[in-house]
């Protein structure tokens, strides 16, 4: 399968998300438990992992597995950064609005960049690096609010902990993402070997979260297993399915592609859910929505597209220009056109 | 002189045009007559240029000067287009506000560049475009009312004639500076004796209309000559004066760069009047601002900067990152950073 088939495929899971996540509440809140999703989302990925790693045993050569404890020690580690990432984000809304928030959340396409370049050592050009700071800001400008809007006042009037706290929650996002990337890629084992071994870890860590909360509320909302499938519907299935899917879907870009194209297909999936929100739950479209998408397109194009396309400037034409009656080519406009 | 030596200076002027525009104002409106600004400047430009003309001719060799009819009679071609534009602007404003009006504005970034290329038959490269795209995206965007503004329910809720105008509006904006490089570039002759040609026509036309208004409003005002200095303050000669040098400095750049130079002048002096209006008017700040310069610059960038340094990619580094233990680089991946 190509890359971006993938990338396509995860940008319009990552959309339909959004979109089921809201058709899932009733009255504006959740009638089951919403921490249970994560739980089984993993569950669902271990199991296809698990059967998709047996069909590949059965098979001749059989698949690379590296089993050593040396090897399988670092499969937690991103479900750890995960763990801490969670904490920090609701340290962050104590201090932030959902709003400046949300806004803060386009600074992880940029440590995303950073961390890929300082730890995975890979060069991007200046053109891509600009690129990457379009498309963030093609994604905040599509979420700043219009005008008449209300809670817009106070957008960036927070205090200096909830900035830091959000700069420390778009590293530990952009780390995440990362590692994953330099685990899935560091040897040729087979993918579904190292997506069982991180998807195990994942279940483990999300049901210590249910268990967890069950201490913390003091058993009120009773055992975890009895929240379970308690409130679902047809819908809240298909959101564990879904969250399941892209999930895989991030495993196979991590290994295969990189962070880069990640961060690209959720960008546009945020700007595909803003676009079907407008025909599906009558979101008014702003302006700035519009402005956004462009410079989005704009960045995608600059980064992915082939440079020779980009930048073939035929200079023998632009010398000499065919209208001029008497060619008049100043030295000035010459260094320019040069330069 | 460098071309950018010049386009900033154009910058930097145009900005306090703007600013000693808005100084020159007492209580909210002008205590002078605001038509007999332009034509004042178009004869300081007419004089100025006749001096440099001047002192051009005593020197040897003597200047290039076509005094043919068949050459003079192009140059009040500018000065009717402009006259068509600034009707067409006028009957622009009877159909939308003054906010969808200036976002409208931006367009004729766009059109210049098309104009560029269709009459003057300028190639860009495909980043080229982008970069133009993006400066019309950048200067609308920092454009864009902030939440909570006013009046900002209208904007583009206007009839369609109003967008149909503005376009129209847009086109011959782009016109009138595409035609102004052609005339400039076409010949060899010197930049004074086209600027006394093109300025001769500019002061009889802005003439003209301070006659036509004496005409239209039945002497009420008195004749245009008792209006010419009434109520001027040394901000009003100030405002005559870099009016003319604007028009001094973009005469320059269409005979010895073009017309894409002068947009870019002109919206970054756009952005520098709104930034220095936060410190001189209390103007505030809104994000909106300070996404659209960031992608201007970009936009800047993109379009001035040698595309060697924008897309020198090393793609010997790309194809074997040093961090990865075993390399494993798949034909997917490949297939990217080679396509």
């Amino acid at each position: 399968m190509q890359w971006y088939v993938v990338a396509s495929l995860l940008t319009i899971l990552t959309s339909s998300q959004g979109i089921l996540t809201t058709l899932s509440q009733s009255n504006g809140g959740y009638k089951y438990d919403y921490a249970t999703v994560p739980f089984l989302a993993e569950v669902f990925k271990l199991i296809v992992s698990a059967i998709l790693l047996w069909r590949e045993c059965k098979r001749s050569p059989p698949p690379k597995m590296t089993t050593e404890w040396k090897s399988v020690r670092l499969y937690p580690i991103p479900s750890i950064i995960y763990l801490i990432h969670n904490n920090v984000q609701f340290a962050t809304l104590t201090y932030v609005d959902t709003s400046t928030y949300q806004i803060m959340g386009n600074l992880k396409i940029v440590t995303t960049a950073l961390l890929f370049r300082l730890f995975l050592k890979r060069k991007l050009s200046n053109l891509q690096w600009m690129a990457i700071v379009l498309l963030a800001v093609g994604t905040t400008t599509s979420q700043v609010k219009g005008c008449g809007e209300s809670s817009c006042d106070s957008l960036f009037s927070s205090p200096i902990q909830g900035y830091m706290l959000g700069m420390l929650s778009a590293c530990l996002s952009a780390l995440a993402g990362v590692y994953t990337e330099f685990l899935m890629k560091k040897n040729n084992d087979s993918l579904y070997w190292q997506n069982v071994q991180l998807y195990t870890f994942g279940a483990i860590f999300n049901l210590a979260r249910l268990v967890f909360d069950d201490f913390r509320s003091g058993f009120d909302k009773g055992l975890w297993w009895q929240r379970l499938f308690y409130g679902y519907s047809i819908t809240t299935w298909m959101v564990v399915l879904n969250l399941g899917s892209t999930g895989l879907l991030v495993s196979w870009l991590m290994k295969y592609a990189d962070n880069i194209v990640k961060v690209y297909s959720t960008s546009m999936a945020m700007l595909l859910t803003m676009v079907l929100s407008v025909f599906l739950f009558d979101f008014k479209p702003t302006v700035q929505l519009f402005l956004g998408i462009i410079v989005c397109m704009m960045s995608l194009h600059m980064y992915f597209a082939p440079p020779t396309t980009l930048v073939d400037l035929p200079l023998t034409i632009k010398a000499a220009p065919e209208s001029t009656v008497e060619v008049s080519v100043d030295r000035k406009t010459d260094s320019r056109a040069s330069s």
